[in-house]
């Protein structure tokens, strides 16, 4: 492989696809899909569609079977070290057995909780395979969730605060967060009366499903509405911001 | 107006629109085009030039002119806030005349340090026009600096901010920080020697310029460029990451 492309193709709707990931997929001979398992099969048809949609010269699709993770490990950093190895690993082997340009499509942006930049640092790093890559960016699922509620992410002057589950539960919340990677309804967690809450599922999907309200109130609803919408499909991907005052 | 599309296209880049927004452009019948000052008729550019590669239904362009605004105030909430009043009621003549779909393109995305949304909802509170509105995301400035340098935003499991200069001068740097809004080059009031910038100008315009490095080694470069670009070009537009450690 020569080049490889990490294009970010927008968090759900397929039209949210940028005219630049587009001109770059156009360019790419075979494309490596980081396998999610069969319950996440829709974001596999997602980039499908894309594909299908504005990719009309041949190109050959690489699966790549995710190694196993432990989700709630006691040492984080140290499982996701080791998970990312592995995965490397199999990349490395992909990419070796390719001769002209790759493609790695990207749920959202790469810049935003991705792997795919660190885990390419790291085939690079190991030196047994050479080739340039580009980054092309995505919209984010903050971007999608921001754009269905009608908000902006921060009040004036004020930063953008993103961050996840985990962190929310060990920071608590100053002024505005959004949070993503939350499988725990950690809004349940975030004492006080005086917060509002603007939720997203499935973002720019067919089962799209948003809930607004003060947190209090709503979140009852909230989880209520995650548990059966998870059990229906197998899985569920939210996003929220939360805000103060 | 019965309907207004408020449509993110990118940061620079006329290919970082996205399908959606292509979509969405080609219902409008009526552009309100918020003027940014001679200086600035590049950003102006950016948009014509995707209206006119991807627009080939008949369209009107209406300008309206920015009021003036204290760009270094005392009472900076004050005068931010009576400065929105006054662009609603320009915005609400505006808007009062046409009949039809309406639409801005807002530059990034409209949840990022943009005030089309809040003003907007003025105009509404006002109560003298009615209409709908929909909000389609954009990629962000942050995304296409983060894609430039090939860069995630934060550390494995880490959050992520996005602040203004004016904030970073006031609450300091811990971790990672995204600063925009900086006509200050506030990264030269950032103590510390363990601290690697990442920064961009005119992100996917003809003049992008990237300079990275240890922030105490770099600084100094990135101040003379900046000022050399922006005497050169009368104006400009930077973005830079910030990490510690
Ligand atoms: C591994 S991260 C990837 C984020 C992605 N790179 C981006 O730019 O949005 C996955 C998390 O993103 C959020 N997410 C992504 N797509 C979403 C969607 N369509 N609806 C709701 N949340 C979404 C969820 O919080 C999910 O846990
Ligand atoms: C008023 S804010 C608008 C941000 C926009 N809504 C977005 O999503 O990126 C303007 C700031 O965005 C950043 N910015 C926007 N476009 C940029 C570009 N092409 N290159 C560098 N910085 C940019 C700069 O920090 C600038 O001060």
């Amino acid at each position: 492989m020569r080049m490889l492309s990490v294009i970010g193709i927008g968090a759900g709707d397929p039209d949210q696809v940028t005219v630049q990931a587009i001109k770059a997929m156009r360019r790419v001979d075979v494309f490596f899909v980081i396998g999610k398992g069969a319950d996440k099969r829709e974001l596999v048809e997602v980039r499908a569609a894309i594909l299908a949609e504005h990719v009309d010269r041949p190109y050959r699709i690489v699966e790549i079977a995710d190694p196993p993770r432990d989700r709630a490990p006691a040492d984080y950093q140290g499982v996701v070290e080791d998970w990312h190895e592995r995965r490397s690993a199999l990349l490395e082997e992909a990419f070796s057995q390719v001769d002209g340009v790759g493609g790695i499509l990207v749920w959202g942006d790469p810049a935003l909780y991705d792997s795919t930049l660190r885990m390419i640092e790291r085939v690079l790093a190991r030196g047994a395979v050479r080739f340039d890559y580009e980054v092309i960016p995505g919209v984010t699922s903050v971007q999608a969730l921001a754009a269905r509620h009608r908000m902006v992410l921060h009040r004036i002057g004020e930063p953008v605060h993103i961050t996840t589950g985990r962190r929310l539960r060990e920071d608590g919340l100053t002024g505005s967060a959004v949070v993503m990677l939350d499988g725990d309804c950690s809004f349940t967690q975030v004492p006080g009366d005086d917060i509002h809450i603007w939720w997203g599922a499935y973002l720019g999907m067919l089962d799209e499903t948003l809930i607004e309200g003060p947190l209090r109130e709503v979140e009852q609803r909230i989880v209520t509405s995650r548990d059966r919408l998870r059990a229906e499909k197998g899985w569920i991907m939210d996003i929220y911001l939360l805000r103060r005052g």
